[in-house]
């Protein structure tokens, strides 16, 4: 009986239409010492693993793969369950398996989590070879250009001569952006989603505000908390929920909570009296830091900042994207003040200026910056038709 | 000779035409045991003590007085100097003194710093009669209402049956909104600047952050510091921060700052790599723990979350404006997004469903929030022209 009823449990769970299922995590190595990886700050990086998944199979000629980069607290979890009772599946779900957009039927889709990171790839808490132990801030200071390197080696080693599509949205668009500038060979065709090709002066300053957050907890330690029983769990938190109210426009703020209050019905007259609103971000704060690391945090945010394709005003952008060879499909969100519209024209706009064929959309979603995320119809059309005028089978 | 260098400082330094020059702060106490003032909340608080400044003359009718709000971390300190030396006039000098808008050879002005607040009047770092050490989180919580009545009690005392007009900028501009409510007789005109009739979630949000960087210091030790060797300034600096950025607009800060470095031609290759727009953060965090306390940032930015006419949404905001017999001024700025025009709008509808007498007013200043804040000719004339209409001598 008991049998039965787990078998039933577990057809209804996959009875989800158009899930890759039940995947798993992969992980690559190289860069192996003495052969390490140059960064872009001159630094060597190595060994480096990347952790990765890829959903769907690679057709005869190599022609179907689409590289998926992930945004500031992603990982290479993009779609399906890592067990039966996995309660949430990959970040990007609704995008990518049969039948979605990233149709797995059609394409081979892969995800790596970035270096940096602290999902599977090295990063500032991986054992640091001269050491043996974990880097903290002994860790190169990285750049988009050495995520996407690395990535390079990754696709390389699955066989891959030409991405037919790389796509991301925020840091995961700055990544396909830098894909296309530095191998353009490499990238058929490009996604950029809610995307810039340099933060503005306010995003610098939000993740900043997020990076001190991190750094005034006297738990962080200068970054070498590792092997303490206590880690930076209030700033981090605090980190992720300064940012979290800037993913979010006003309106959805309003629409989700206005100015409800959590499990009360009047004010009360105590610091305990909560808005939900307030209730919210809390609970984004504490699921955070249950899958983020801290300096991974510090290291990314500080490589979103530094991304600018003009290497600091030296050119102007049309002459950064100069060599680009793909084809582009750049989306931005009317609600997203964070990455807002006018700087995904700008590259729509350089592009055009190299004759790279751009298609430009802007989407009416509600709910900022993080619009790319939630499911959304026009997005998904926009994806099915970009990738079907660009792969023949 | 040094007398003679002196004096010519001096003259050189009060040659600012239209300055109120040399200004003292006084203070006013009232609400002794057992007389305390009954809170909205229902908690009393006595003995209070207002700081409070006056500039001009009050009329032989007593008709010309002019009662201006102060913001979260203003003061009673609007205009003029506190000594010969002082490097900084008062928060709103540009538009108090002979001859600016406030003009004090017409009109008497009277600021109090608010209570709850840190700069001379009663607040979470005052004594508590009940123990004779200070209250911290044992003083009660405080609302926008709270804060008029007050300051109703100092107009009184000033002798003042009528305020010629109640103006204040956010937090001044409830408080403002408020005196219009709570004693309709008592206000011939109010002038409402970049405020609301309620926050939006956005804003209790990134108050709520704001808090949380406090209260996540351990210094801060639940409010119980002020006997120690240090304070939560840390958590203060943080707040500060955050509260800052939402006070510009993105292209303020674009214009101020874009993406230039400070002390660095280049982008470096470490954490101590600063964009300009991070150093002036900095600069704001650590000027501002200086000046401020940190248990008053939490209770005057409550009472801003709290703040709400329509008592939680029983009443409409035309129903929770009823009574009013004000002439009002009401202004929003452009690009201030996190009081947005639109909320200033849904006062002035309110108001008219009242018929009152309302001008409303939308500047196109590029500053944000702080637009009110800042010399602005098209607010200036408005001013000049509303009070000028209201007064006759």
């Amino acid at each position: 009986m008991k049998l039965i009823m787990q078998k039933s449990a577990l057809k209804e769970e996959f009875q989800e239409v158009g899930s890759v299922g039940l995947v798993k995590t992969h992980s690559f190595t190289f860069a192996q010492t003495p052969e390490e990886m140059v960064l872009e700050s001159g630094a060597r990086l190595g060994p480096i693993t990347l952790a990765y998944e890829t959903y769907g199979e690679l057709d005869a000629k190599k022609q179907n793969a689409i590289l998926i980069c992930h945004a500031l607290s992603g990982d290479a979890h993009v779609a399906g369950y890592h067990s039966k009772n996995d309660p949430k599946p990959g970040w990007w779900n609704n995008m990518v398996g049969p039948g979605r957009p990233f149709d797995t039927r059609k394409y081979f889709v892969i995800c790596s989590n970035i270096i940096g990171g602290c999902q599977g790839s090295t990063g500032p808490g991986s054992p640091n070879p001269a050491t043996g132990k974990p880097y903290g801030l002994e860790f190169p200071i990285l750049t988009v250009a050495d995520m996407v390197k690395a990535q390079r080696e990754l696709v390389q080693h699955l066989g891959i001569s030409r991405l037919l599509n790389v796509v991301g949205g925020s840091l995961g668009g700055m990544q396909a952006l830098q894909w296309a500038v530095s191998f353009p060979e490499l990238v058929k065709t490009a996604t950029l989603l809610a995307t810039t090709s340099k933060l503005s002066a306010q995003g610098i300053a939000f993740n900043e505000v997020s990076r001190r957050a991190i750094m005034a907890d006297p738990k962080w330690q200068r970054g070498d908390y590792y092997d303490r029983p206590d880690r930076p769990d209030d700033g981090l938190a605090l980190a992720r929920m300064i940012a979290h109210i800037t993913y979010l426009s006003e309106q959805s703020l309003h629409d989700k909570f206005g100015r409800r209050l959590q499990d009360q019905d009047r004010l009360g007259d105590s610091f305990s009296t909560e808005f939900q609103v307030e209730s919210y971000l809390h609970h984004q704060g504490d699921v955070f830091i249950k899958r983020f690391d801290a300096n991974s945090y510090l290291y990314i945010s500080k490589a979103i900042d530094y991304f600018d394709l003009t290497r600091h005003g030296e050119l102007s952008l049309a002459q950064a994207l100069r060599g680009v060879k793909s084809k582009f499909l750049v989306v931005a969100f009317k609600s997203d003040w964070l990455y807002p519209a006018e700087q995904s024209k700008e590259i729509v706009r350089a592009l055009k200026k190299n004759n790279a064929e751009v298609t430009y959309a802007l989407v009416d979603a509600p709910y900022g910056h993080d619009s790319f995320l939630l499911p959304n119809s026009t997005l998904e059309e926009m994806i099915v038709n970009f990738l079907g005028q660009n792969y023949r089978r």
